[in-house]
């Protein structure tokens, strides 16, 4: 059998993964965790795809507003659409999740949840990453899918816990990270169950319920898993929660966060960002010795 | 190996079981369903366990409200609370479980939901249920943990799809019926994260967010789980929406209901009945041609 994790350099942040996986399988070990509460929790944006030079839903929101914008036209004067259509560079930039989730809830609202899905495969399987140019689920880690498999094969139960839209992560977290949609936690919207073609199906309305960012994702944890994670994973103030809320106090636990540092490769970008912000968080994680993945130096491949 | 499914009589139930599963398990046919699309999905209240004289949850409340009473006078005078206070067996019988969720909201405010999950545990490990003076988790049907089982070895992906609080549902379902923490959708309420003992802690507030009945079931399943079921099985009106929404129209599926018509063994009851009223499910059952199972006649043993 091949060595664990070859995308990552020998160094603290695999070693840490290493040791933390031996300890909570090993049998016996006062640091065992039995296989049902090896609960693994792992934010998307940034975490496992690059969530530069803007979100990937927001790409597809832009999209979508200026696909619907003929028959919008209320929409040439009112912000954020304005921007959008103008494609005023800046204000895309400025874009927050919350923006991308009003985007979405008035681009969407009324689709059922299978035309949405459809109409994001579609997206996804044409648009290209403005730099990469390739598609979005090729701009996902290689040093993450190693992971997700690595901790797979030592009987983890491996969940997405995302800002993003949950209807928007199903059509491609099972395909690009084996991950099946129970698995995926998001921000969600309302539904209402309307019967068209013989069929009851859920239509999207524009209404926001859930939003899976800062405490929204341990609370969302406790909806959708019910169990304490024992890893997680994130890369941005946002998700300072989720990892405050992962691990009993005195049981084994790991917390981790990736640090865009490598501009050569992908971005670099913390403090001072405005999407994907890692702020508050880095100061957390050097005050509780979280481990702090540095792209450049822990990991000898980004993309596959 | 033994035959499956022991305590189902021969007859059009059971068939109509081992037919389905027959179906979507044999590879190259057409009904064939791969693994990660068998998702079956119960209700848990007079579907695997007993909703008779009263739902389990109400029970559970009207204990919680008996325990609380001296630290709210208020109560005294408002219903529903007065009702259990003064042990009103009349109002106790009329409850419904939007009664019980109020119920729940008032008296489980301010607690942690570790806090919350250890009350339900302690009082399930007491309480007997009136008429079989056993506990109420051994109060679930044989068959039915007959069928998890068979389901569960033939690869299905087996959830509670409950009315019941999910916290509640939580604190036995993994013991009882094997379905973990993750698989188990119910009622949920508000919850905020804060810190208690150098620990984040989700305290659960009063207000309820989704109510787990009627179409906030098929709304929840995509929440939850996000694929459409194959195989359903209820016993009451608040199931028809979770029934017409598994399957798709030209692929297989099952939809199950089971009549209480057994006042020897259990209850008999369904369209006058105040809790778990089967009326206009049970004629669409007819109508769609949906396998009624007759506690009464379908099987030979009622509980473990
Ligand atoms: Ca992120
Ligand atoms: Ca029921």
């Amino acid at each position: 059998m091949s060595a664990p994790l070859p995308s990552w350099n020998d160094g603290a942040a695999r070693q840490a993964l290493l040791d933390f996986v031996g300890a909570v399988t090993t049998e016996g070990a006062p640091t065992y965790v039995s296989p049902e509460d090896r609960v693994a929790v792992f934010d998307n944006d940034g975490t496992l795809w690059s969530e530069q030079p803007m979100y990937v839903q927001a790409l597809f929101a832009v999209d979508r507003v200026r696909a619907l914008a003929p028959s919008h036209p209320e929409w040439r004067g009112r912000q954020p659409f304005k921007a959008l259509i103008e494609g005023d560079e800046e204000a895309l930039r400025t874009l927050t999740e919350h923006d991308a989730a009003a985007l979405l809830a008035a681009t969407h609202a009324g689709m059922t949840t299978g035309e949405f899905s459809h109409t994001v495969k579609e997206w996804l399987a044409k648009a290209r990453h403005p730099r990469f140019q390739r598609p979005f689920t090729h701009c996902v880690y290689q040093p993450m899918l190693e992971l997700l498999d690595y901790l797979r094969g030592n009987g983890f139960d491996l969940h997405i816990v995302s800002g993003g839209g949950i209807d928007f992560l199903r059509t491609f977290c099972e395909e690009t990270y084996g991950i099946p949609s129970s698995h995926v936690i998001g921000s969600s919207g309302k539904t209402r169950l309307e019967w068209r073609e013989g069929q009851p199906v859920l239509v999207k309305l524009p209404s926001l319920t859930s939003l899976d960012d800062g405490e929204g994702k341990p609370i969302n944890i406790h909806l959708h898993i019910g169990r304490r994670p024992v890893l997680a994973f994130g890369n941005s103030d946002g998700d300072l929660q989720m990892l405050q809320y992962t691990g009993a106090l005195d049981g084994p636990r790991l917390r981790l966060l990736l640090h865009h540092d490598d501009d050569a490769r992908e971005y670099a970008y913390d403090r001072e960002a405005k999407a994907g912000r890692l702020d508050h968080a880095l100061e957390v994680a050097g005050q509780e010795g979280w481990t702090v993945v540095s792209m450049r130096s822990d990991w000898n491949r980004v993309f596959p």
